[in-house]
């Protein structure tokens, strides 16, 4: 069940129809989920800002780098041109240059595409190699497509797709969506969020302080602390904002990471891509003129944008470790999904749930 | 009464013996409080990381930008040569320029600088208008001189300081402090923050929905979201952390005021300033030999002192809340402090305060 | 005599008709030049984006950072909020603080800012303390206001304002100015920068090695490391860019310093401001819709700007070395102009200038 | 031949015994070239920065971005943790995740390395698409390997590995490379860069301006905007450099790329990538204390790396122009050498080549 199921509801605002990044306007979610024999506990998740040929229509976009012991590919790119050029893919950290080369074979086969030479793939990446066999780097360029081609409106959650094998806060941890709609006084707009969930800290559920009534938490010893993973955060908007403002949205979703007890840890590489779905502001591969004409938030209007990345944020996360479900994988591990029968209570008892 | 002594403990390490930026051994904080008449409620607050000569013996120091609507003095240099060579000032924002011109005469007039032509003076602020005659810019050199001369390790919180005219959530804010001890089996570190709180967004405590249950957020009606403020963080260690490390414990800092309810609105300075106190890696001011002998901190021992930095900054900020008292000030305009009689109840239905 | 006068052309694109960062249209310079008995030998520069209230129209702004040992102001929030609110004041090291100081009093008293509470001032600077009483702070805030009141279109070079006291390549350095004009099919725009020049390495003049045949370049010894100095560098143009090109165009400066042969030393505080005067662009101090229109170039038609910003940057290193004259000032020290006498041989024969 | 070969001889610092990168004790270079048929004109290149297992003992880097039009692999993991782990490879823009999935598979494999589960590959890339085939990506993973297995000291320049179908200025342009030795009164250390260049602007040879005299540079008009292109910059030296005044070492390299005229166009992806081979800085796979000690050159010893980073940039890329020839490839397309019939007489008129 997702969390709302459950009477949680994180934050002041509310959230979209599907209470998912696809609420915002022409964004679409595909899985490919690889769970093959004892050792491959693995995927893909892409996320496609539009339906069209996103080379030709470039999509304004930022990344921010929460803690960068990760290998997202594209962000130099992204930081110097302000824009993204390909659908966004999330794996485990040794296929991310199969997911680059999916993409590339993807962009230069478009229809329209036959003369492009240079294709900024952005491929981000968690590391599930305590489930998977990660170094058979089992993920090929065919799954990649594959979940391209899938994507829909619908988002699954949890063991899926990119979190098919990641663990997060010592549970079974996977995708998660949310989105939060800002009433018209502030702006009408949808911001809405994808996360792939492979980090620690110390659970906090709306408040709550799961992982400390678990005893289950960062440093409790010092062996636990190699364990440290990653958190990917797609930030999905159709306000129309401008490159820095978007960074300045990509930033804030990590305080809806910090609120759910994430500490972003050495080992952990968290970034947040985001991008606006604005048709105005999309990016021509081809300009047509010598000035392009924009409308954007001004900076006075952000704060209500920003409250929504760190709530959709937070919910995400919990949405991933509520539908994750326990996993067994490479060289008999296995993961527990988070406790309901010991988490329920809890949160009885601190007042999330209200009984 | 700071949060502990009403048993709120926010996190899982444990408070140094002052619970103060001050556990950190050689740090000291002078206040000087400006409390005149109907109009005048700033102040300034000083930190000083040593008790020497700390232009001739620098310590290692960065800057994180948490959002840069602020004022902050001497940024880009830290940044650059990895170090902090003057006290810290905090005051109002248009009393930076008082605070530099201190810190610029307090260092030529030490014994031993008399060559010295050049000062990078840090100075931060927090906008405290509401309360205060801001445009008044009513701190002089002298109150900036007198507050690094009555630096002590006794640090008085809530309306003091550059603390005196600030509010933090709709609440009177202030001037707070909090440190965590590390267990030896982390490296037995300290580590202690400073906040002078002045920003906004959805008060939680420990996780407890405080701004929810009184009504009061950002964002409730758009005319509040003019009132966005400010948070100046200091985070000094005796970790012995090279510049890269302590900006990454600086960008750590942000993270516990998410877990606040703050939300680095538009509007809002929130800086992060971090130094480390490590004798054998201090900066000279004139070498003496050709190579610097450094030990530091690997980065795979830094995630506790991660989680320290966010734990203290969570409750050095509760801190400056719960200590500050209802002010009156500029324009018969009064802000009330937490209302206890409400918020104690709030934490005891919520589980943070056990009965 | 200008560096165009003596028929040195660096590059390829025509200056504009003043060959002046006053080319851009609305742009006004003002200096404050203080010489004074033995040892006062600074002043003050002033760089008006525009004729009106600049706080309430504020301009597109960005800031790149070559080497950071310098104190700028106002940095992070230019880096945040992509503009500029004041005029640009560059000076001495120590009087970064009068300078700030000055603009708060000027902008709060301008008509039409009585409610405004908080002021980003933007301040440079470089260190005139071998002929300079730098010590002194001999730089009032009265010079400050004189240098906006005064800003015109005639831009003087060499031992004026902020470049009174300044040495370059161990020359006397000072104030300098250049533009270019990009042809009607590259855009018609035009970028005008002016150059505060305190640094050294190995002067080149359009590719003649001057610092070498007159043996005088940095490290020749060991002693000589000791004065490196700094560049300020405001970069101006009419093209309609948003931040982060603005910032694009600020990086390709330093690229115009290194060709004459700055190599940003380690002391240097060598920093870019850029802005463009675009009307449309202009950022209201309060917001009148809830969207901003704008008509930015694409990145695509940037390069051409990028190479006007390049060379104008050099022309305006040349000028103010080529303009500035023999200067005596404190304890008696003198610095010599470049010795034309033998500088043009030089560049005879390098056939920078033709016979 | 070289440039030294011919009597040019760009700034003032006197080049190690091979003028190579490889005068960095320990470092190599080694090549695969790809010139089959009438369409592959491309290549590998590797950079070894030590010969052990690069994983188990990194090296201090950071990187510096120029211009970011570009796909550089790895780069936020450097900025994070301040290392590199694996040997740096360069290779065409399209064939990036070929050389990440080169490098990782390198790593997994090599002995020690059972238990590795994550790999920062490091590959840079400049677009050879007018002469090479590039849509074909003609890269297999063996030609990394075997690039990597083939490093050397000796380091073959122009048409060669990753430089194999590259443009400068309009001219073939390559693999270049090029060395500083600083006198021991400044330190005694060795500055090494190696080039692949792409990138165009307007031509200037130790100060002649070549590219103005052939009338052969960017926006004569606007057609040839097109061909921008991109420079990848590597500099490594022996010097104990941490990892900030290793990115302070690598933003001078674009100043040496700018004193060949370059103006890093906005289609340019203008990276450098440094490291130091300081063995006593090492940052070793699994921690063996608590405290890493370092001996480092201190901030106020750096200005003459970073002149020697500056020359042997410049003359790293006029090397790859030299020695490069005239190549046919993809479409009957041809490029022809810098024509040293014209070239030789120009730099004799403007006395770059003493008669």
């Amino acid at each position: 069940q997702r969390i709302r199921d459950l009477g949680i509801e994180p934050g002041v605002l509310p959230p979209g129809p599907k209470n998912s990044i696809t609420d915002v306007d022409g964004v679409k979610v595909g899985h490919t989920s690889l769970i093959k024999g004892d050792s491959v506990r693995t995927g893909v998740t892409a996320i496609l800002p539009h339906e069209g040929n996103i080379f030709k229509q470039k999509v304004p976009a930022a990344v921010f780098v929460g803690n960068g012991f990760g290998k997202l590919a594209g962000s130099t790119q992204i930081e110097e041109l302000g824009n993204i050029e390909t659908p966004i893919i999330l794996t485990n950290t040794l296929n991310v240059a199969t997911g680059m080369n999916a993409l590339i074979k993807y962009t230069l086969n478009q229809k329209g595409n036959e003369d492009v030479r240079s294709v900024n793939a952005v491929v981000g990446e968690t590391n599930d190699g305590y489930l998977n066999d990660i170094r058979g780097q089992h993920v090929k360029i065919e799954d990649v497509i594959s979940a391209i081609e899938n994507a829909d409106t619908e988002v699954e959650e949890g063991n899926v797709g990119a979190g098919t094998g990641t663990i997060c806060f010592g549970f079974k941890g996977g995708i998660g969506t949310s989105s939060r709609n800002l009433p018209e006084s502030l702006g009408g707009y949808t911001v809405g969020v994808l996360v792939q969930t492979n980090f620690g800290g110390n659970l906090q559920i709306d408040g709550a302080p799961v992982g400390e009534v678990l005893d289950q938490f960062s440093f409790r010893d010092r062996i636990m602390d190699s364990a440290d993973g990653s958190c990917m955060i797609v930030v999905a908007t159709d306000a129309p904002l401008d490159t820095r403002n978007l960074k300045r949205m990509a930033k804030r979703a990590i305080l809806g990471l910090a609120k759910t007890g994430g500490i972003a840890s050495n080992g952990s590489g968290d970034y947040v891509i985001a991008f606006s779905t604005s048709e105005e502001n999309r990016v021509p591969y081809k300009i047509e003129s010598d000035l392009l004409e924009k409308k954007v938030v001004p900076n006075d209007l952000m704060s209500p944008i920003f409250m929504a990345a760190i709530e959709a944020t937070e919910e995400a996360i919990f949405n991933s470790l509520f539908i994750a479900e326990t996993m067994t994988g490479f060289k008999g591990r296995s993961i527990k999904a988070l406790p309901m029968e010991k988490v329920i209570p809890i949160l009885k008892k601190y007042n999330v749930i209200k009984e």
